[in-house]
């Protein structure tokens, strides 16, 4: 069956990979499925027909035959359950693989999502330098964590997973803000992530959007 | 095989079921699975011994023979998908109801858990109201789209499942902050979770470990 996701058609990054579709666009490439994509205009993310498939008016959206999803963590975790490649056959170490993908985007991400929203919604505060070093704290501490768990492992929990994936991912966020920067394995880590021919691909997918614009 | 959780030696909130270790406990209750607790001081929950089943340093975690767990998400998944009483047997259903297990823990709980969070860390800052009002505007945003989406359902799609139990604990978090209480349908939503038998085993296994202390 065709699968067809949705994206921005304007990506609020130029197309560099930090919208949410790329984490579809790569699991897609990673077990060879083919995809069509949907461009969705802010204005139309919070339409009706929008929303009846995604309720909080994001993207991307997965739609194959007569089901339909949101939320990448739950549209990945069905990618690698219905191809192979995503997640280890074993049943303890696809257990732990999938404690990764929660840990990727219920812990590591919440801090670095909030720290980048709020540059937009209290960025122009005189108070906001005070806020920002708490802030940098708090994806400091997660971060420190993560490396001492990650040593000097390539992957998260033996080979690539789909864990691997949202994780490198979500360490692409706070690229460039001198923080992840301050733990070589985790630079080292998203670099691996990057290597992989399919990121290569599902990367040059979603920066043609962005050049065709 | 036995089950071992690990839960607050001291709760935070006294035992009224915000900590995490309740979406174990009452994912264990629906099922219908018996488990032991170890109890871990926040001192403990950053040792090693700890930091080697949970990375990041938190209860609860989840052990059955040589398996060991951490993330609420993962932990009840993994019930659910080993047990029945959780998931829908039906492929679409099912992969909806994961949809919005990640929905609950990844798009509405951060926002909910930064704005709670901000309390402890600059709630003595003079800028703290002008935030709460950002945070508060945050939330009130989900809670509206998710109001929503759930309309006058039960749950959030067709029967009860591991998605509503975590979506039902998630909102529990923001009660009586004057936001939740703007949604009718979510306040009655969060009851009908409160009033099954499996919650409230748990809530009073939970409420006992503060009551002994």
């Amino acid at each position: 069956m065709t699968i067809t996701i949705t994206a921005f058609e304007t990506s609020p990054d130029g197309g560099k990979g930090l919208a949410r579709d790329m984490r579809v666009r790569w699991a897609l490439e990673e077990v060879g499925r083919p995809y069509g994509v949907r461009l969705v205009s802010f204005k139309a993310m919070k339409q009706p027909a929008h929303m009846a498939i995604h309720p909080f008016g994001q993207i991307p959206t997965y739609e194959e035959g007569g089901l339909a999803l949101f939320e990448t963590g739950a549209i990945v975790f069905h990618i690698a359950q219905h191809n192979s490649g995503l997640l280890p056959d074993d049943a303890y170490a696809r257990a732990r693989a999938i404690t990764w993908m929660f840990a990727a985007l219920n812990t590591v991400e919440p801090p670095i999502v909030e720290r980048e929203q709020a540059h937009f919604t209290v960025g122009n505060m005189p108070w906001f330098p005070q806020l920002l070093d708490v802030m940098n704290e708090n994806a400091r501490t997660r971060l420190s964590q993560l490396s001492d768990s990650l040593g000097n492992n390539d992957w998260l929990d033996g080979t690539f997973s789909a864990a691997d994936l949202l994780m490198v991912l979500v360490l692409r966020r706070i690229e460039g803000e001198g923080i992840l920067e301050n733990f070589p394995n985790l630079c080292a880590y998203v670099a691996r992530g990057e290597a992989r021919p399919a990121y290569k691909r599902a990367y040059s997918a979603q920066l043609a959007v962005a050049n065709h614009n």
